[in-house]
């Protein structure tokens, strides 16, 4: 795509802002923002990192997105699911490599192979996450975030990644609380979700910001002793930071990169396209994954972390009427006005009312009825959901993820191990064939006529021969099969070896195979490999005049 | 599936043996057992083990096969391409752990895995290597194979699993070759190679034992000085081996005990299927787990190797007119005949005359042919074969496996991404619709009417609702849209949720979305799902009916 593609929309944009979206365009920024001060506070300290990395993840992040990306709904910086996995990948980390230096690389290469993915047109790879993997795993890490945050809110000494973890250490611990610390925490939850239950408008949205002011307000007032605080934040100092070039380093947190860009991604494009189907508007995949390698890479490079698009904040965004990606690009500048002038009030702000306003956040996700559905479904399905769901609560998330997809693929496997093949019969009178199972047809004692009824694929062409044979054998008579191919989108290179075997046994067994209504481009592509050296039969362009044929 | 299943078919077939098929049995596997020697001590070498355990692995296994396997054509044994994956996964075993018990816990662990595949029904696995990937690694392994044997041939010190470490190898020992073991590998390569230029015939068939003999002969009237040789056996002693019980060397070993299982299993079958398909009989995948299952686990009790169908020997054993699986029972008795009788004899064998016979058997497979067949029908395969090709001759077998499945899942997501969705239109004065692209047909302004070419499934689910968004875009006086459902032969959750997607976004758009034809299952399934809970459009039993709906 040339630059321009980039630029053009971007500049019409601009010049029609003064009359029309300006306003719209402010307002929404201003409301994200209100989110995005505590939740990029809070989603860096459950990434295990300093408080100002969430701050400067949320400052350049938005703005390349803008540049880069297509969707004006959606909000890029920390995100809560994907805190929990940068936890898990720092903890692999080697010996001498703080946290922060470790953020910057996963972020680094979160943003290259989101970028390697939009060059190689690699946009498809979204469908490896299917939606029973994607839901088993959205509830297992948000329990699983909310579960880290407890001890926090309770100002308990435990942590962890995963329930065994956080359950061990808590017993280590003597399961002790702190009061001061519970008092703040859970007042705040509480505070949360009762506001959860007012109608939507400006007061809803301006709770988290609330709470987190009364929060600190009261820790500055009463200053208790013991309450965990933020602490001072370092001065914006927004300039370049580069990853360390470190091989080692790189290889142990490039499989976690590879799944954070992976869920990055699909989430990203989930919120995305369900904002634009409200609206009527399509989402461009590829434009998705180069926004994201942007936000990510500038992450890399101004000292935060990997980044994607929040569904809580890209929702409001789109509720408080975001029109252009212009948004993004006041976000930025709103939080870098936030950081300037807000730090010493940050300073304040007692970390169980963070960890109360993640809770709140995440656990406004759960929801069991897509469980429901699934059993109601297919159990196979509701299955592979709830092993995910248990893997990310007890393993991790690598675990979860990995065993995940290759579940999906296995039920896939399973699904369409033997192509769809019916034996038609004609309808009395007619040139119109059917599936003898459906219809009362009359079928020819000497030529059988099947029909393929899907695309012949490595997953399901290696029974074709096998599922033609058992057709074979309840009627021994047959001379010649005609496979009437109509509903035959593609073949692929094991497809088309499975026609060859297909032909071959036949051949062997004296019967002759001809194909009718082969599709244009399925047979240009046959005769472009070579089709005509070894094929034998008949092509027809009615399966009639096939099953006619007297040669 | 009741014992008596396995029991019965035997009891039948022995039954009529002494009149039918006895003879027939006995001279197939009197053949096959003359290759099998000289095979399963090379094979044991090449996989870096003592030779008797190759011999051991020709012994219960081919029996076991016979009684729980299901084709009277496969000869289970050692096998070329499964020796090169042992040798490399033996590498990983911890110290302290010989080569030949490890070999025991991968047998034991290759038979659990295809057992439990067998309970499970995980026939449909077998899918997962692709024409493309199943070309591109035997052919990569059988060169490796062939190399490997180089050194041995020339009676050089060279020694590895993969073309880097021989070359650096051979390098650090410089090159040095040494002269009777070259004179005697170098012969009997060229008179195995010579041999394959006669017509199919006893000759042909005794020249593999014929070489070993004359070679042993040779060995022992010469007596040359450092000449290697396999050396005295141990003397049949088939008594129960039970593998180590470590925690440690069973997980080391399991990744590849994983790909040996399938690899077997993929490559078994494929033997057997197309051995089946020359006489019009049927394989059945299930049986033919159980049969290597049991195979395997009767070589990790009794001193062998993990086993698998032998290419070459299988083609042999139903060229010589194997008629049952008896003449596996047959080639054990004869394999421990010949290992009770043979074993001073097999002391002399040259190993330079073994690496000979591997070469010569490996290399009779080598075809450059598929990848030029893949290049000229889909470049994007033929690619993946090269690469495959190329991992497994520069890296390893793992590797190559690993990425060859995973790309051809990319390529697969890559063709499947989008659904294949047909504008259809009326052919004037008739009922039937068809794709406006293709024949001259009449648009209604309001209601669209398209057709969905193929299942809905999580490969191409996601895209539903944009590539109906790109027709609307089209014709945005759409009212309502009209889903023909008739090629849609299955649909999973991810499927369902992409549906409710579509289903939802239309009604935001003020468009009713309406289905049909749905074919009968996909209609129950839905039923059962909950459909009616959320579905406001309406069902049709003709598309026709639909488009002239006036609600």
């Amino acid at each position: 795509m040339p630059l321009t593609a980039f630029w053009h929309p971007l500049r019409v944009q601009v010049r029609d802002y003064l009359q029309a979206c300006l306003k719209d365009d402010l307002a929404a920024a201003l409301v994200v923002s209100v989110l995005l001060i505590p939740q990029s506070l809070a989603y860096a300290m459950l990434a295990g990192l300093p408080p100002q990395v969430g701050l400067y993840a949320s400052l350049l992040p938005p703005l390349m997105y803008a540049l880069l990306g297509s969707s004006p709904f959606l909000n890029v910086g920390p995100v809560a699911v994907l805190a929990l996995m940068i936890l898990q990948t720092l903890q692999l980390a080697p010996a001498g490599v703080s946290p922060s230096e470790a953020a910057l690389v996963l972020a680094a290469e979160v943003g290259l192979l989101l970028g390697a993915a939009a060059l190689l047109r690699l946009d498809a790879l979204a469908a490896l996450l299917s939606v029973p993997v994607l839901h088993g795993f959205e509830t297992g890490a948000t329990i699983a975030i909310a579960a880290s945050q407890l001890p926090v809110l309770l100002g308990a000494q435990a942590s962890g990644a995963n329930l065994p973890e956080l359950w061990s250490s808590a017993r280590s611990h003597g399961f002790e609380a702190q009061g001061i610390a519970s008092l703040f925490g859970i007042v705040a939850l509480l505070a949360l979700l009762a506001v959860r239950r007012l109608p939507k408008g400006l007061p809803a949205r301006m709770a988290p910001l609330g709470v987190l002011l009364i929060g600190i307000l009261a820790a500055w007032a009463l200053d208790p002793q013991g309450l965990a605080r933020v602490g001072t934040l370092p001065p914006l100092a927004l300039h370049l930071t580069v990853p360390r070039l470190n091989t080692h380093l790189w290889m142990t947190m490039l499989p976690g990169a590879a799944l954070i860009a992976l869920l990055g991604y699909v989430s990203s494009l989930a919120v995305a396209e369900s904002l634009a189907r409200r609206v009527g508007q399509r989402v461009f995949p590829r434009r998705e994954l180069m926004g994201l390698a942007g936000a990510n890479l500038a992450a890399a490079l101004t000292g935060g972390m990997p980044a994607a698009a929040s569904f809580s904040r890209s929702v409001l965004m789109s509720d408080a009427g975001s029109r252009t990606r212009m948004t993004g690009v006041f976000v930025a500048g709103l939080m870098g006005l936030a950081l300037v002038t807000l730090s010493p009030l940050l300073a304040w702000c007692p970390k169980p009312v963070l960890a109360a306003s993640i809770m709140a956040a995440v656990l406004a996700g759960v929801s069991l009825q897509p469980y429901r559905d699934a059993w109601r479904y297919d159990r196979a399905e509701a299955l592979l959901m709830t092993v995910v769901t248990l893997l990310v609560l007890g393993v991790s998330i690598t675990a979860a993820l990995g065993l995940g997809v290759l579940g999906a693929i296995a039920l896939l496997l399973k699904r369409s191990a033997r192509p769809h093949v019916a034996l038609i019969g004609r309808i009395p009178g007619t040139e119109h064939y059917r599936n003898v199972e459906r219809y009362q047809v009359e079928l020819d004692p000497e030529v059988m006529g099947l029909r393929i009824d899907e695309s012949l694929l490595f997953l399901n062409g290696r029974s074709l021969a096998d599922v033609v044979q058992a057709h074979l054998d309840t009627r021994p008579g047959t001379r010649r099969v005609l496979l009437q191919m109509s509903p035959v989108n593609s073949i692929d290179f094991s497809g088309l070896s499975a026609l060859k075997d297909l032909h071959e046994a036949l051949a062997r067994q004296g019967r002759r195979l001809d194909l009718s209504e082969v599709k244009g481009p399925v047979l240009d592509r046959l005769k472009a490999g070579g089709w005509d050296d070894w094929f034998c039969g008949r092509l027809f362009m009615s399966h009639h005049q096939g099953m006619r044929d007297e040669h």
